[in-house]
């Protein structure tokens, strides 16, 4: 999940435009994931914290905060919730993946083990929840005990959803939503919460959040199979070994004939792939126009993402957001 | 962690006492663990919320609230809150240890596997925190970040501490704290906050939820070795062989001499095992009232449970829990 590029992005705009609170977040999080009693804790989690995350989701809060006008201080306290809930989610997602590569080092679970994975993730949730409360609004502390409870959902329908081809593109979405969207919403609506913004904006901030979390992460899987132009490069196929069943494949297996469907079955749901069968996958989408449908969906969230920022107030963070909303589909267009 | 006996135990008595609560927080579970989405949750829950746990906690939480006079509703909610947050972690506790035997049935990472034990326990912290925020109570809320911070802390602190033998008394406190007394006088705490009780009765119900659950863990931690009796049975050594440092070790390693000291650096810090030494360390416990001295503290512990009810109002449920104070340490008397 990058968003890097060689101009200046919407995310370096909101770096630039939100520096003071950011290094407010930034203090708070290294006071915070400090352990008295147990040196492990810094230790993994710098590990995560420090390794170039990009701080997309405490920064929606913060602008969320901000363009509603918010004086502060809570908005801090909530940016930093927000990352340790994420960092905790990266955390878990190590074990149980087990996967090698996270932001280009090593996991912490190669570093360190499965159980320090599992039990500083809980540690930071912990925190987060500490954070949380510390803002003394109760509407805040059910919009993220919600996210908390959608993100976790999600992730066991991923686990039941995976090598099966009945997942439908109803359950993705669910399961989308879970994976990303959850905490992007919750970062954007806590924010407006915190600042007193009116049901309507709180909404918008909310149908924003939900909006870009889903059109990232269309697109991410989109570009799992080289994205719409299909070239396939080194992480290319990525989810296609690990039989997800992404909207790309959802949209074919739909308009899948019988010996096509074999295809699918023998590969995605039995696990038996071998050498061109990703090149073939990728045929099957682009023959059925998968790709191409994947990639309208995304572009249509990305253009609610958008829509949804006209209930807010005109201020410069909200054409940034808008320019991010573009941005996150960038990849595919 | 059994509290089995063939007479009426306190346990027994606060089921008959809170029956008709304990029948809304068995309702309140069941309903709360299902996921519309997801049915791989109550699978992975089912498994241990009703394989006969005993329900301790939630008890606690109720007794703490109806001793305080507390007519209801979020009582049970709080209780259902607790007892969730221990299921949780007993499901994360799964994965890191790769104990084979919880409760007599096979865990749950082994009916399905890391990944489901991983993400159903932080679904049903998620849940927890929900049940938690519908008390719409800040102070219970403060309550019960704090204890599951002290919990991750403790947990994380056991990993590190275990096979150091610079691991000392002060250490261990933390540790059991964490994996044991937190939740025990969270669940006592929050009960007599949500009653309203006055500042002094939350204290001594927090101090008796404290001193009840470091009792029984040391009480536990020397069963392992056999208790003072020091007969040797099937799973006596589990710890040793997991080369924790609990505290008749801790206090053996304390009085060792050099020679003594040599042994210990080999079968704890290297965890190189042989026949014999097993018998050897409780030779060395024994030797140096190391059991004995553990035996004392787990009664003084008992002890202060019991003298913290005396701030509490005269009642029923106080007394059963004076007995429960009694019982935990009974094993090793």
């Amino acid at each position: 999940m990058s968003l890097d590029t060689a101009v200046k992005t919407p995310h370096d705009q909101l770096a630039e435009m939100l520096a003071a609170d950011m290094a407010a977040v930034n203090a708070l999080i290294r006071d915070r994931m400090a352990s008295e009693h147990a040196p492990r804790i810094p230790e993994v989690t710098a590990h995560l914290i420090e390794a170039g995350g990009k701080r997309l989701r405490p920064m929606l809060t913060l602008a969320a905060a901000r363009l509603c006008g918010y004086a502060g201080p809570y908005h801090v306290h909530l940016a930093a919730t927000v990352e340790f809930i994420h960092t905790a989610t990266l955390l878990h997602d190590d074990v149980v993946d087990e996967s090698t590569q996270r932001r280009g080092r090593p996991t912490a679970n190669l570093l360190w083990d499965n159980k320090s994975s599992v039990l500083v993730g809980d540690y930071l949730f912990a925190r987060s929840f500490q954070l949380m409360t510390e803002s003394g609004n109760m509407r805040v502390l059910g919009i993220l005990a919600n996210a908390s409870a959608t993100i976790a959902e999600g992730e066991v329908l991923q686990l039941t959803a995976a090598q099966d081809l009945a997942t439908d593109e109803a359950i993705y979405l669910k399961v989308v939503r879970g994976k990303t969207a959850a905490l992007f919403s919750a970062a954007t609506e806590v924010g407006g919460v915190i600042s007193g913004a009116d049901e309507a904006q709180v909404r918008a901030l909310f149908d924003y959040g939900d909006a870009l979390g889903i059109a990232f992460q269309i697109a991410d899987d989109l570009l799992d199979y080289g994205g719409t132009s299909a070239v396939i490069g080194k992480n290319t196929g990525d989810d296609f070994r690990e039989r997800k069943l992404t909207l790309p494949v959802i949209k074919a297996v739909a308009r899948a004939g019988a010996e096509e469907r074999a295809f699918w079955i023998r590969v995605i749901e039995k696990g038996r792939q071998g050498d061109g069968d990703l090149e073939r996958a990728i045929a099957l989408m682009q023959r059925h126009g998968a790709m191409e449908a994947a990639r309208n969906d995304a572009l249509m969230w990305s253009a609610k993402a958008r829509d949804a920022l006209q209930g807010l107030p005109d201020h410069p963070l909200r054409d940034v957001l808008g320019e991010l909303a573009d941005f996150v589909v960038s990849r595919i267009r």
